[in-house]
This record gives C-alpha cells, sequence and structure tokens, in this order.
C-alpha cells in the first residue's frame, strides 16, 4: 500500500461563524440552551443576527476547524463539506484553502445560501450555538471523491452532519471506500442533541464497524448510553468501539481501547476566552498523533495542547502555529 | 439653542476590515508600505487576498470606528458612510447599529461592493492597511441629512474620504450645517498619505474655520508643515488651529489651542496585539470628553484609555465597555 496523499481527511458542515460577546442574560431571553447548539430556519436566524449585538465573522463548522487543525500541526488534511457560491461561501474557502487544506467540493451555484452559526460567548468563556445549515446539509455522495478518500490515512465525519438523507449517504459511501483501501474511519458525535436523535443509528456504525475510532464529550458519551454514571458508560464504551477518545473539558481525556483506558491530563490554559472548537480540536491534536503513528497517550497530548490553545481566543481555527506549539511541548509530529 | 440630540456625529467610509496575522516578509514580497494604507483596486484586492492567509472579517472604517468607540463610552453618536445592499454591506450595518450607533444613510442598490480593507497585522502588533474603497467613496452631498448634523454637538470627518468631489461637498455642506447650528466641526487627517496629496486643502480648512478641531498623529502632523521637527511642526499648528490633539503613540498626546500646549501620558497597556484602530479610538475619547464639556487633558486621558482598549486585541472596534472602563479610571462621562 502507498503511503497516503492525506494524514486526515474531514467530511463536515462548511460554516462560517458569526461570534458575540453576550451575558447570560440574552441566553434566558432568548431562550437559548447554554453550551448547546440548536439547528435554526432562516426566519430564526435572522430574527437572532437582529438580537444579537456586534459580531466578528471566522470560518468554522467542526469537522473544518479539527482539519484546519490538522495542518496547522504540520499534516496533510483535506477537507469535504457544501458552501453556495456567495460571500460568506468564499470567505469559507479562502480560509480553509489558506489554512494549507485541499478543500475541492464544488460550491453549489443556486438553493440556500452558505451556512451560518450565530455563536453568543458569555463572560466564562462557554458558546452557545445557534446554526442555519444552509447549503452545508446539501452534501451528496457525488461530492464524494474517491480517490481523495482512498488516499487518507484516517476520513474523519461529523456528527453534525449526519442528518440528510444525501449527507448520510456520502458518509457511507466514504466509509466504505475508505475501509476498501484500509484506511480508518473516525466519527465525533458532535452534540448530546445528535445522540438524543440519531442514539441508535450512531451505535449500529460502532458496532458494525462502520467507525473504528469514536470522538464523544462526557455527556455525549453518557448520553449515548443513557445513563449518568460515566464509568458505567465508558464500560459500555469498551465493548463497542474499536478505539474512543472521551473528552471531559478541565479533566483531560481517556483514550478507550478493547484491553485499556488510558487517561491524559488537560494542557495548562491561563485564561479561557472562548470554548467555541475546544472539541474539534482536540480531534485535530488525537487524529494527527495517530496519522503519524504516535501511541495513543501521545495523540492525546497532542489534542489537549491544541484544545488549550483555541480556548484562549476568541473563534474555533487556531491562531498560532500546532507545529511548533508541539515541538515546544516536545511532541514534535 | 436646545441640547443636541447626538453628542459626535461621524461621516467616514464604511468599510469591513479582513484581518490577517503575517509576517514581515509578506509585506515586502507585497511590496506594502509597514504601518501604512494604501488605497487599491478590486483587481488588487482579489490578489491580495489570494495571498493572504486566513483572515477574520470584522467591521472598520476610521470614523466609524471612532463613532462606535463614542457610542462605547454611553454618548449619543451617529455615523454618516456609505455601503451596498450587500453581505459585508449588511454585516457593517448590524455592528455599527448594534454597537448602538444611529446609522441611516441608505445603501447603494447597485454599483461596486462594500469597501473592505485588508489588514496584515504583524508579530510586533503593527497593522498594514490595503482599502478598496468601493461603495463608500460614493458618498454624496444628497446622503447628508441637515437636521441630523444640526443636531450633533460635534460633527467629525474622516481625511481618509476627502478624496472624491462628491465626498468632499458632503463634507463642506455638513460643515456649514453644523457652523449655522453653532455646532463644532472636527478633522482627522488619517495618514501621512492623505496629507501628502491633499496639504494645501487641508490647511486651508483649518485657516478658513471650517475645521475647529484637528487630529493628527506625529507623522501626519510633520507631513502637513513638511518639517521633520515635531516642536517646529507644533509651533505651526497653534498658529493655524483653534483646537488639535495630535498623538505620539506611546508618548501619549499633545493637546494643542491657541494659547497653550497640554501634554497627556499614553495609558498602561500589558501586551499590543494589533495598533488597528489607536487613533480612531483616541478621537473617540477625546471627542466623547470634549461633547460631554470635559476639559482638553480629561479628553485626552479618555482617548488614552479608549486607544490602550483597542491595541490589545485584534479589531478596531472596542470589545469591552468603554463606560466602564473610564469609570474604574475615576473618569465618568
Amino acid at each position: 500500500m502507498a503511503a497516503p496523499r492525506f494524514d486526515v481527511l474531514g467530511i463536515g458542515n462548511a460554516i462560517v461563524d458569526v461570534i458575540a460577546r453576550t451575558d447570560d442574560d440574552f441566553l434566558i431571553a432568548q431562550k437559548m440552551q447554554k453550551g448547546g447548539m440548536a439547528l435554526i430556519d432562516e426566519a430564526r436566524a435572522k430574527a437572532i443576527y437582529d438580537a444579537m449585538g456586534p459580531a466578528i465573522e471566522i470560518s468554522g463548522g467542526s469537522a473544518a476547524n479539527t482539519i484546519a487543525g490538522v495542518a496547522s500541526f504540520g499534516a496533510r488534511a483535506a477537507f469535504v463539506g457544501k458552501v453556495k457560491d456567495d460571500a460568506l461561501g468564499r470567505i469559507f474557502r479562502h480560509d480553509i484553502t489558506k489554512a494549507g487544506v485541499t478543500f475541492d467540493t464544488r460550491a453549489a451555484a443556486d438553493g440556500p445560501s452558505t451556512a451560518c452559526s450565530y455563536i453568543m460567548v458569555t463572560p466564562d468563556g462557554e458558546r452557545t450555538m445557534n446554526t442555519f445549515l444552509g447549503a452545508a446539509q446539501n452534501l451528496h455522495p457525488d461530492d464524494i471523491d474517491a480517490a481523495q478518500i482512498a488516499d487518507a490515512a484516517i476520513t474523519y465525519l461529523e456528527g453534525y452532519l449526519w442528518d440528510p438523507k444525501d449527507a448520510k449517504d456520502a458518509f457511507l459511501k466514504a466509509a466504505k471506500i475508505a475501509h476498501g483501501a484500509n484506511r480508518m474511519v473516525a466519527l465525533t458525535l458532535s452534540d448530546a442533541f445528535c445522540v438524543d436523535r440519531y442514539r441508535a443509528e450512531f451505535l449500529k456504525l460502532l458496532r458494525d464497524g462502520v467507525v473504528d475510532l469514536l470522538f464523544a464529550n462526557e455527556a455525549e458519551l453518557k448520553s449515548l448510553y443513557e445513563t449518568a454514571d460515566f464509568d458505567t458508560a465508558l464500560s459500555a464504551l469498551r465493548k463497542d468501539a474499536k478505539l474512543a477518545a472521551v473528552t471531559r473539558s478541565e479533566k483531560g481525556c481517556v483514550v478507550v481501547s478493547r484491553d485499556k483506558s488510558e487517561a491524559v491530563p488537560a494542557a495548562s490554559v491561563e485564561r479561557v476566552i472562548d470554548t467555541t472548537g475546544a472539541g474539534d480540536l482536540f480531534a485535530a491534536g488525537f487524529l494527527t498523533g495517530l496519522a503519524r503513528g504516535r501511541d495513543h497517550v501521545t495523540a492525546g497530548r497532542l489534542g489537549a495542547l491544541a484544545a488549550a490553545e483555541v480556548i484562549q481566543h476568541l473563534g474555533a481555527r487556531p491562531e498560532t502555529s500546532l507545529k511548533d506549539l508541539a515541538q515546544e511541548n516536545g511532541l514534535a509530529v
């Protein structure tokens, strides 16, 4: 088998984030669930934008953030996702391409606008997201380039996108191609609401071996196994997943495989500014480590480093070279 | 005379900033003059955007930043400037309106796109700007609402906009209305290149009393009087200007009137992240102080506080309440 052209290829929602600082009262008045992600339609998007304060626009999207992180580590990265050919779509394409990511998915010429996520950041650094999926949800199996998938050591799927029929089919097509080329398939559960909605389907993806590596945070994992007890959920996970990385915010992460669990501490953080992208960047480090043949604990430490970088500034894409950061921490990739 | 409805009304370019971190080599390769502002056409805008790295989009524009700062101090503020009715134009309108600023200028339905400025921020925090003026330069005397101008204690003009014939006429119309209502007219020289281009016209505006208050930084002032000696320039300025505030970066500012010069120190800064908007926010504080009847030194201190806030983060609009910041520093406005 030839060496893959890409270390990691991500498939997900192509989104531009619209970020505003706000207070908790705003979330209450707007009936937003703090820390969560809500899908909104165009009318609600307009209402939220009209209500929220001055904002900044930064490219986002969960898997897209992860892939930008992979590129920042100096690894070879590709992204598959749908924008429209409009102003936000061109911003998204510019930013991910200039981050060093291969992004060949054709923009939609018509239909709904490029996706955007209205993100409220409260003084404690917590982010609350409201996403208008627009063009992003129109990802289609035809957008999957078989040669590109076969040429990626790991194909990474975003749970947020597991919703429209076409996007699910695109996932399954990509997973099949990846496994046919002896590559690895990873999935993030993305959000507890995704798990609530698709618990059975996500478990089936795991148990059928469609997914080799699972990313989840504590809330998502508990939701997956419908338990309030973390250890119970972890034991269940070990039976279902070949490999999983479970993130626990400031408590670090646990890497779970069939034969063991390994805890990796979080990296130190001076001050949390905006938690947007914490999970995405953890995945970036972990995936990069794995794709580059590092052991699970080293991969976890790379994830922790990247997550710590991204929560210390506004926006979900790294602002400093993760490659340099890894080197400074004795973790050359 | 009734109390004015607005403390400060600003007239300037309505611009969305596209900000990327870069190194000095990029500036050299792109033949950009570090620290300066260059006007660019659409083709050059495209070439720069294609060459620059991942960016963030934040509303900007010199006088617009100043006016957002005035509103952040809790003062009553209005802005006059031209956007197109496009994605960036809607972002600009959202951000300035939500900053608490009255912004009634009609968007252009056709013609060039909303202005944007490609801003490179080097590791030392210095910003280098390349501005595509687009719709902004089509500001017309018809966009000046006489009642609004007459109802503002200070009308503030941005030197950057002193270029197209229609915009100049809009300025002169506004100044005439303001003086007819016994209000004050202020002008910023904006950039040494503006001064180079329009030295004689700017001096005439001062000497004819069209402008009551001048803002300039050291480089602009030296350029205005074509001298390398700061004190020589300052002496000349005292003869021409009723009142002027000259900013000197970390050396603070000098407030110059016919009978005296008063130095005001800079506010303390932990770390300079991005100098974009330093001059704009100084003007915000100074204008707010003056409009609220504070003495020149207090106005200068308010300016110094606002400038210090804005250079400690990316982007040229305040991220914290300047009203609170002023109060914490014993300078309630």
